[in-house]
């Protein structure tokens, strides 16, 4: 094995952890926080929850909601602009990923200066950033938990991915009370995100012993509480889904991603579509694509989805694939690219834009324009 | 669940890693190195190679190397006089646990002042530690990943547990090279401490599924390499437990240990013996003591040890601790308390230094001093 990393922020788990969240802030040396969210998660009330626990704990804060799903390079630059003009000392976002990758890129403008199109790709962000605090909303985005931060640069049409690991934050505050609150739709899209970040993480060229065991873990559990979450709301099964989504973070943050990501990244950068919802579509044709450069792990995971027996990788590798195929089927959600593309003329567009994606590097098998065409063509 | 919290260093592993330390030291902001080491480790040449290497780097450094095994109140305090007098501002420590305590308890009083025993218990650490890089050379400790310190208070005869999240050092380097110079000895009792680690914190009162998962792989892995690891001085073998090591420190870290290492703890104060070999003679007649209070968990470990089956809980408990008596039977170490003390006298004082340890609050059952002296006695 060559040389690996492992970092993870510190984690505090548990229903009711939101509470926590001030007196971390004030270990990390607050005097006055920039809370970072969205609003959707304003109506919702959590924003309002903890300016509350912020205030009990009379800590100053100010405000930066303007974040879209799919976060804008022009709103990273204008939350930045609030943090330095409000004097602000740490960073919190409670959100799905899309305020907390809002608030990573806040954090580089805010100690690293320049636009934030200057980061992308990895290992770029060189000064230290202010000290953050996540609070995640949804299980699955995982963006709590890595080093990753995806904001779109909408002149070229493109999700910039940044790397590195100054993005990791100092804590994570995972509260599974938050996704009491959360939709149908948001659930199945962040367990099915958090799903893919554990298959395209366990695959990648640079997994490690540290990662692979999170990657399993995280497919285990997905697929064990799915349904339970979804059909009766079972707050354990709820919770279970967070601690996946926390394993497949701690997994993809450190072992890097895929194709699929690559091509999700570059979908979601032309046509705003919720980025989980990506993945029923393309993660069966990418797993296909890749199983002959690794079948015994591909086997290792359809063996997590159809159960065990004495069968090859290979058996295993496609009856999994089949099988999240018909899982898939069972969500009502779209299936094919042609379900949520207006015809085949931006395929090509699409696979040019994912072969430069930093997450491309780690796919397991060199997937070149026309390999990003193939995978895009069997999912049309 | 309850709130759980878990926080582990940023980890670099891998062969060769040792390389890394200058780079790991600039980027926290280094100008003058401390380096923690012992007599053992300045023989074996890896104090001048980390030496080396920080030279390379252009950072200046000072040494201090004067650390038993079970580090004492006095080298701790002789150290910080040393990174005071020589302005250091980075801790590096390589060595087994020892040295990686004595420096950890450096830290506290560079930057807490006062006497390490001030310390004593949980939570008593106020004042952030100065940057912290830990290269262990032994697969067994988990110092290198642990919010635990332990040091010997000389007066008082008795080892004392400090934990405290700001022990967590800044970044563990994991080098498995270093072992294929470890003696036999050293390899078995690292080995069995690791063991010892990832058995208690399994069933600590305050276990996670954060940790559960590390502490059963811990468990796995020591199982499986243990043999060849010893017979064949294998290096993938000795890297399996390296990550074992690892492993069971992320677990006991975050959950705690039980009356096994509480007991130790009190073993070591008394009498200066090498920690991982008191576990083989106590760590089963704990475990039964443990089986009641659950049973389920005591089975999953029996599980692992044994291997598959159709039985019940209590009987993969039972056949598990029977089979951990006879493997360590093969190993030629110590099996009873009274082939390592001079009679049983001690046996009273042990068990009530032991009540008080900081280990014994998370052991699934109540151990009293009743409880802890009949465990000895079992033990004898």
């Amino acid at each position: 094995m060559n040389v690996t990393k492992f970092a993870i922020p510190e984690i505090i788990f548990g229903r009711g952890s939101m509470v926590h969240v001030a007196q971390c802030a004030r270990r990390l040396g607050a005097k006055r926080v920039l809370l970072v969210s969205d609003a959707g998660l304003e109506r919702a009330g959590w924003v309002d929850k903890v300016s509350e626990i912020l205030e009990k704990e009379r800590l100053e804060w100010s405000y930066y909601g303007d974040v879209n799903s799919n976060p804008r390079d022009h709103q990273v630059r204008a939350g930045a602009l609030v943090y330095r003009e409000t004097g602000a000392d740490v960073i919190i976002a409670i959100g799905g990923g899309s305020p907390i990758d809002a608030a990573k890129g806040i954090a580089i403008l805010a100690s690293n200066g320049g636009v934030i199109a200057d980061y992308e790709g990895a290992n770029r962000v060189e000064r230290p950033l202010p000290p953050m605090i996540f609070l995640p909303t949804t299980a699955g985005s995982g963006s709590d938990i890595s080093q990753f931060c995806i904001v779109t640069d909408v002149e070229r049409q493109i999700k910039m991915s940044i790397i590195s690991r100054s993005l990791v934050p100092n804590i994570s505050i995972i509260d599974p009370l938050i996704l009491l609150t959360k939709s149908q739709e948001l659930i199945i899209a962040s367990a099915i995100d958090a799903f893919a970040h554990a298959v395209e993480s366990y695959v990648s060229r640079i997994a490690s012993p540290f990662t692979e065991i999170q990657s399993l873990r995280a497919i285990e559990l997905i697929i064990r509480n799915f349904k339970p979450a979804l059909d009766a709301r079972d707050i354990d099964a709820l919770e279970q889904l967070s601690i996946a989504s926390t394993a497949a973070g701690m997994a993809f943050s450190n072992a890097g991603l895929g194709a699929g990501h690559a091509l999700a990244h570059s979908l979601g950068g032309m046509f705003d579509i919720l980025h989980g919802l990506v993945h029923p579509i393309l993660l069966p044709a990418v797993m296909r694509f890749n199983a002959p450069a690794c079948t015994e792990k591909m086997g290792n995971i359809g063996r997590l989805i159809v159960g065990d027996g004495h069968h090859s990788a290979e058996y295993f590798a496609q009856a999994g694939i089949e099988n999240l195929k018909a899982f898939f089927a069972n969500l009502g959600v779209p299936l094919r690219l042609r379900d949520i593309l207006p015809d085949r003329s931006p395929l090509e567009q699409l696979a040019r834009a994912a072969v430069g994606d930093a997450c491309n590097v780690t796919n397991p098998r060199r997937a070149d324009v026309e390999g990003l065409l193939g995978i895009c063509e069997e999912a049309w």
